[in-house]
């Protein structure tokens, strides 16, 4: 049994069916998937008493795990040929809502596999160019003023396969799930290279990390000073191992390799160190051959989460499209929502707080009226960047690279409702 | 090898030692655990290349875990005689940081254990006093528009360990840790209730799980209206089912146990329903032998997580103090900090964004002279309220309660650095 639709219609904000975004606050205007049942008589054919209700159930656990029907809302992962640990695990955000990721869902890049670090033997050095080089326990860390922000990680190749020619036909965890975001909490770099004492001509720092691929990178020291953490906890606990035990590099916005994980030595130097990292990989390679190096920044980005490809929409009528938008060069002021493949467009809800280098989610309400769409989200940051359109980023930059893909993604809905990748 | 002590000291902000928060800004005033090495020469000793530098690490997994080495980091179990479902977990609030509570260690306070619950047969009923009654299975609300906000939850029976007459010997866990904060994401209840259409008679709803004890709370519809959610996301991903998967209500700022897990039953009524769970528990015992009933909101209250008792202090030098304060009546506004038990008092700082019936992390610098010291913290919320001395607190409402015990905790640190639960 099915209500009927509410007499008042709500206001039309953009094509194909893209209504105001203030619904979300009076709401209510939904006719979608509830049934009506007469008080009293039916209240027990609806709400049968269930067998978990009938004995005492499971005990209790020192570390909690999810659902086992939840047993979907897990990472993917991919290997190089011949290793376990050399490739990705990439986050499932078809599956999620919110802001944070959780920590056994935080997608990982590793070059090889995950070090199995004894906290105690481990040690952080910071030498090169500076006055006093210093060396730390953990132990040692745990007494310096800490701070908490919240902040996404995102590899550098999150959403290459938007690059390829034809549209993968793939959903936003192999597309988009090398991103997260958690509240990482640790000491201030600026604090330890200060104690350390800077020589002045020390422009850059060398980061390296303490697995066996010696995962290293050079940053600009003006990063180091401004906000850079040595971050111990993510989401309250310990940080995992797969995400740089006992300590990694945080450098909010910029690109995942560059939070450097395990990490044991900051070396102070006067100009990049141009290690493999940052000249064999993790450059942008263009139409002329050349390469774009010392791309730090994520620029700014967006998907839709829900609906996307392997949720296949249910009956016509009121849906919530929602999905996360971020950007390594400040706060996202806006968000907006097309239904007819970029043709109009209509404001998203962002929901509060929306904090700076960390994924903001969006929500716009959309009336399906069971015929064909073309989902996209564009996203502008507090600098003013738009998020470009797939073809003006290809045609200001080529498809021969591999990094830094932040076009718009397109959800082609076809007629009965199945959703897929699109170029539009 | 010891560095120096800077030779400008920083600004006192209060007795024993307590300095202006504001040095967190400047940093770099410690020395602290650091040892200078020679660069070059000794680089090489003082990090050594470990064993899990030269192989392979551990390959992707589709769900993390913790660091072995973090086992220490779980909850502390307690059930009632005769079962193990009917008790507490609690956060080990000792060795996390940050703001978010990760879902692993999330308390848990059940009445009949955790329910294995299919959530294809889940049914949430809305009924009672509204035009329309309800039913929902799980994938017709999430076709709703949904809300994200962060949250504490928070047992009335936190912190009942401090009505004891003599201080008990333990520390933050088994004290506080019937506290917890999360990212919850769900749909507001007030969407479903206007769809259901509200009587003009109705004033309150009752709120019924899904377990076995059918625990069973009435909340007023004001409150049901302006900000409750069905929550069920909790930090990104689905509930978990010690915390009410598949759905639970996220009543902001209230009492955990009106948080109703596994909710399935929301009725609306003119007055309360006067349920076991509000008449013969969560009632305050006064003196006079009369109790209070519906406390609903968790009254303003901190507690210092670091230093705290089992974490013994190390050598005489700076310390940061860092802690949790929250209030179920909106934002905390200010936090101070005692080192000598309450003579004098230094404002923390305020770990941003300070979100209204969130926790909010403080931190407050410290040059422990390894004398004794006792250690406090105050909180204040936008309500202008105050959060009350110990005494204070059972002067005004006795010690016979078991419930909502919000006063001032005070750590003891002894000469060696030993820390103890004091009354002061």
């Amino acid at each position: 049994m099915r209500k009927n639709k509410r007499a008042s219609e709500p206001e039309q904000a953009a094509g194909n069916g893209l209504l105001d975004r203030r619904l979300f606050l009076t709401a209510g205007a939904a006719a979608i998937g509830s049934a009506a049942v007469p008080d009293r008589a039916a209240v027990a054919e609806a709400l049968p008493v269930e067998p978990w209700m009938k004995a005492p159930g499971a005990p209790f656990t020192p570390y909690g795990q999810p659902s086992k029907y939840a047993s979907k809302v897990v990472r993917a992962v991919a290997s190089a040929p011949g290793t376990t640990g050399t490739g990705t695990s990439r986050t499932p955000h078809h599956l999620l809502d919110g802001t944070i990721t959780p920590n056994g869902l935080h997608f990982e890049r590793h070059h090889a596999g995950i070090p199995d670090i004894n906290p105690e033997a481990h040690r952080l050095l910071i030498h090169g160019l500076v006055k006093r080089p210093l060396v730390f326990t953990l132990d040692a860390l745990m007494r310096y003023p800490m701070e908490s922000r919240v902040a996404f990680i995102e590899c550098a190749g999150n959403s290459a396969l938007l690059y390829q020619k034809e549209p993968a036909q793939v959903g936003v965890q192999p597309i988009h799930g090398l991103l997260s975001c958690a509240e990482w909490t640790g000491v201030r770099l600026a604090t330890l290279l200060e104690e350390a004492g800077v020589d002045p001509s020390a422009q850059w720092i060398l980061a390296e990390g303490a697995d066996a691929s010696g995962m290293s990178r050079s940053v600009p020291l003006a990063k180091a000073m401004a906000d850079a953490l040595i971050a111990i906890y993510q989401n309250g606990e310990p940080v995992r191992p797969s995400n740089g035990y006992p300590m990694r590099l945080l450098l909010p916005g910029y690109e995942g390799n560059m939070n450097v994980k395990w990490l044991r030595r900051i070396k102070l130097t006067e100009g990049p160190t141009m290690t493999k990292d940052e000249t064999s990989k993790y450059t942008i390679l263009l139409n002329d051959g050349k390469s774009l190096q010392f791309c730090f920044a994520q620029e700014a980005k967006s998907v839709i989460t829900r609906p996307s490809p392997g949720l296949t929409m249910g009956a016509p009528g009121l849906y919530e499209i929602t999905g996360l938008a971020w950007s390594g060069y400040g706060r996202i002021t806006k968000v907006e929502v097309s239904a007819d493949g970029g043709t109009s467009w209509a404001a998203a809800a962002l929901q509060d707080p929306a904090l700076p280098m960390s994924v903001t989610r969006f929500r716009s309400p959309w009336r399906w009226d069971g015929g064909p769409a073309v989902l996209q989200s564009r996203a502008t940051d507090d600098s003013g960047y738009v998020q470009p359109s797939r073809s003006k980023l290809i045609a200001d930059r080529g498809a021969r690279g591999a990094y830094h893909f932040n076009g718009i993604t397109s959800w082609g809905v076809a007629q009965g409702g199945e959703v897929k990748l699109v170029y539009a």
